[in-house]
């Protein structure tokens, strides 16, 4: 799939999934992305959970007020990050982690799949919690979570600036 | 060119860049796939100063330190953050910055060229002069620099963690 349509198509989706599923291969591809991404010094500070139990997935969707997409959704990964600095005091875990969910979300679009990045609803005890669910080190932080499923309707696009008033040339 | 594809293939290059040019059109292409990318809350809370005049890309190299792959850019992205909070006190600018830098990273491999994501070294007062140089109004961050060219001689991918090291099924 040609890569400027794919990113240019893809969009946030916070509705229900169908019942199809989402493979391990798919999965491993997605992730795979996530791992191309470009980080800090090369630190490689952000880690996957991959989550494709029907039991884990509705443990976790509980912790997030039973929202729809993730109570329907067939996987969910989440984004574990390192915040230790690897440039003098400077950590880029934030734009390492953000790097990673960008292709990742490309690499689900591109499979014909949906999601939504959810970073301020896990921050603080939500995504301790989610932490404790998965066995992740209490030294590192959740930062954000994916839900992964097939779109039952697609939604519209939310309206955006055009280029000129977020673009210049000098 | 293949989503897949561009993505694995990406890296940073830090070298000389050649003679080539670098199209406007390509360079709206880059920065249009920089838009494409998601923000927290929608709220598009980075900017893009495009620089391609040959006596600008010299004074921006100078303040980096004239090195190679700044001064023989042939165009260059200045990423530009506004902090302001949008989800209760949280502000995801990092996150929406990194976000549309990857894409455009993608956008830059598939069109031919080389870039590297220049961050840490403009943090403080390099990206105030810069900022300085290119009227950004002050209460703007100058985030990220990206030098655009083609690349003269392809470097080698840095070493990466393998799959194993850095996700798991749960």
């Amino acid at each position: 799939m040609d890569v400027f349509n794919v990113i240019s198509k893809r969009q946030s989706y916070r509705g229900t999934f169908t019942d199809a599923m989402v493979s391990r291969e798919d999965l491993i591809k997605i992730v795979q992305a996530g791992l191309d991404a470009p980080s800090g010094c090369n630190a490689q500070s952000t880690s996957f959970v991959i989550v494709d139990k029907p039991t884990l997935i509705a443990s976790i969707a509980k912790l997030l007020g039973d929202r729809v997409v993730c109570k329907t959704a067939k996987a969910m990964i989440v984004c574990v990050c390192d915040k230790k600095p690897v440039y003098g005091k400077l950590s880029f875990y934030i734009e390492d982690c953000a790097a990673a969910v960008e292709n990742m979300l490309i690499a689900i679009a591109a499979l014909g799949y949906s999601t939504v990045w959810l970073d301020g609803v896990i921050r603080g005890d939500v995504g301790v919690e989610i932490g404790k669910l998965l066995n992740i080190p209490a030294e590192l932080e959740v930062r954000v979570l994916l839900p992964i499923g097939v779109a039952q309707t697609q939604t519209a696009k939310p309206a955006k600036k055009s280029f000129d008033e977020r673009a210049r040339f000098a």
